[in-house]
């Protein structure tokens, strides 16, 4: 029969085992780390309406997007996760409880150019809370807050959220009567590590932007305002007063700052930082970006912030929220390019793999039920292979333990125990054995899954 | 501004937040026990190339499938978890150990007709082991095993896997010259409970079938064969000798029954029932279907069988396997339908929601930070809402646990711990608070997620 060439299409991610294991192990604990915050598991359809799905997108969203037909109707694939929820809460209105507060960690498309580390199927993993209505500030301090504790639970030390406030941003160039040219100024300010201080200053006073020397000399100043927290919150209080947006963006920074530290986040963790501006329009207040203090170039590997206005285009609703999302197939690329991956992490699919020697296979069933009652997970091996074949499988699946039942075993109802790793072999009784592998795996089960190189 | 109505798509299940809980809760038990018997966790893109797709498929599946074009490629979704596997496997397989054994829950596709309890994207949860040449004929018993073991944990009851082996089919019907016929037959034999025993017999002697009337009787015999699984094997036994291929599936079928006791499956929950054949013609061997006992009109929920070659389309290598699988979303439908889902299932986002009484969140926030570390999912409501909607929201998300902390309470270093269910409220130290829920949550946590009616 003719051969069809198996391939997977480029720019989707397929694991094999012990990377897959790797991830799962990642998803896992962000499932657990947003659980432990109360927030509730949801699974959107990856198959919208196009006219629900794209009914705010536009321009490079609607390039990429994966949009067909079938039958009479009109489908795209969900190219975030945040448009399926606004699409939720105003379908679901009058069921849910306000607050509400989602995680959902699911794939997402985007047709994107392809390119080494560029992903056109790749895992989102957001959490937002919805209000109705209002929502209070203290949200806006925990969700980094969840982020830090996130991200340490996963093994990863050296990085840092970054926290700014749109209010601020939007004040200080109402201050100086720039309003309308906010947005072309900032995305020139955001050229300023690549093309320094005096080509930031051309382009501003140039004949596009055409600001005075003085604006540009105030904009300039603003956004050199660095050092620790307190002192860029102490340099942006000599602006009070001379804007109302401003000032309300300034009080909420304090109060997202000082939440960050009640929360438990190490001052060295967050950092407010006057260039984080976040392109998307839909920020209205705090927006975040956390970056890896080692490999700046990498980018943000977690971004959300606060809108006003969730569902807008769905209902009249006024629905105020706040989130964040890790881009969990990207920094999974990310963290095994740069070696980050905890080796140490057991990968195997079992943890002892069982090599029954008797024709009568009961004794050694009875060996996997007991291993799998205790939570230990058992394979059996059954293939009528040579011993050293056997044991090749064992070193290439990497099972912490090998369990041998030969005649000698079974007369005396004992296992034979080898930790795979030591070589060391012990006759055990049976409920010694399991207690034997339950210990030895306690380390190796709850390591993280990231351990960064020192 | 003009609202986009919100909707989602007739075919795509969205749950609301308990249901989703539920739904999570069973996703988690089948990880779990799929992990028991050492399968690792596999995860394929819901996007593939279409000419590798469907290097197979035809009829059916073609028209259902989701295909589209984007930019110069043409690609479709996923219909199944079987194809992407003999994919990966052909494609990875100088990397992978054989037998390899994975388990894979993940959505597929397919554009049914609309209609009450059918789904166009829904969730597959498969195990398969994939041998090299040759695979152990105790993966046959342990497979379905697997799925006793598993069903049980989730608290089914009432449910019975029937076994049958295709070569003990196939042997009979060439036994009687039939081979050429024995897919028409079959499909006649399996109208047998919708039309009766005269209208089989009539269509396999009418001018279609053109049987003889000694090969109807022959056939309305065998397939008249019931009894506990010791007497049907013992009335198959009465063939041997006529056909090989019969006498090896007899062979084949007493080791799977012998094993599935080894393997602890009570008599009750298995049955050889030689009406089992599966449509699927790449089944060889032993074939499995699952009933819920008092739900035979569901048909099967659980399904599968042994395979002689998995990848043929894309290798030469000869990988035999045997594979099982669980229609997950529709399964999830039937049980909420015949009200089989656990209400004592603890669906709440969160097992404590904190109310802070004060200003200063600080307490609140360290007592959420202490019931976190104890693996207790806390959510701090901060809302400035009157203390009626307060507990109008707790009750309204089914939390079993309220905790306030008031100016009282913060002087005294306590809080007040309230259970939702029985309206008692304790002043409590935090640490004794956190073992107090701990407790109380230790059976709603662990509870099933299905009870079925008794």
């Amino acid at each position: 029969m003719a051969k069809q060439k198996p391939r997977t299409l480029s720019g989707f991610m397929e694991l094999l085992p012990a990377d897959q294991m790797k991830f799962e192990r990642m998803a896992e604990l962000l499932r657990r780390s947003y659980s432990l915050y109360g927030f509730t598991p949801l699974d959107t359809p990856i198959i919208e309406a196009s006219e629900v799905l794209l009914a705010k997108a536009g321009g490079e969203t609607e390039k990429q997007i994966y949009r067909f037909t079938k039958g009479d109707s009109d489908l795209s694939l969900r190219f975030d996760l945040t448009v399926p929820l606004a699409k939720y809460v105003a379908l679901h209105y009058a069921e849910l409880s306000f607050p509400f507060r989602r995680f959902q960690i699911g794939k997402v498309y985007r047709g994107e150019r392809a390119q080494r580390g560029r992903f056109r199927e790749f895992y989102q993993a957001d959490i937002d809370v919805i209000g109705d209505g209002k929502l209070d500030i203290v949200n806006e301090a925990e969700i980094p807050a969840i982020i830090y504790h996130t991200f340490t639970a996963l093994g990863l030390d050296n990085f840092q959220i970054r926290v700014n406030n749109r209010k601020v941003l939007n004040g200080f160039y109402a201050m100086l009567g720039l309003t309308d040219k906010a947005g072309d100024v900032m995305r020139t300010v955001d050229k300023l590590p690549k093309i320094g201080r005096e080509k930031v200053r051309e382009l501003l006073t140039g004949e596009d932007a055409a600001l005075t020397e003085n604006q540009a000399d105030e904009i300039l100043q603003f956004i050199s305002i660095t050092g620790c927290n307190k002192e860029v919150l102490n340099s942006l209080e000599e602006y009070r007063g001379r804007h109302e947006l401003f000032d309300q963006g300034l009080d909420e920074l304090s109060t997202v700052v000082k939440y960050l530290g009640d929360f438990g986040v190490p001052e060295e963790k967050f950092a407010v930082d006057l260039t984080i501006a976040r392109g998307l329009d839909y920020y209205t207040g705090t927006v975040y970006e956390t970056f890896m203090t080692d490999h700046p170039e990498i980018g943000s590997i977690c971004s959300g912030g606060r809108y006003d206005n969730l569902a807008e285009y769905y209902t009249d609703k006024q629905l105020p929220g706040v989130g964040i999302s890790i881009g969990l197939t990207r920094l999974f690329y990310v963290l095994e390019e740069q070696g980050y991956l905890n080796s140490a992490l057991n990968t195997a699919p079992a943890d002892v793999l069982i090599l029954p020697m008797t024709g009568d296979l009961s004794p050694a069933i009875a060996f996997a039920t007991r291993l799998r009652a205790a939570g230990i997970r058992a394979q059996l091996y059954t293939e009528p292979k040579k011993f050293k074949q056997k044991m090749a499988y064992a070193d290439k699946l990497g099972v912490p333990f090998a369990a041998f039942l030969g005649e000698d075993e079974i007369s005396q109802g004992k296992v034979s125990l080898k930790d795979m790793d030591s070589g060391e072999q012990k006759l055990l009784d049976p409920d010694t054995a399991a207690q034997a592998v339950l210990s030895a795996l306690e380390e190796g089960r709850n390591a993280a899954p990231i351990r960064e190189k020192k």
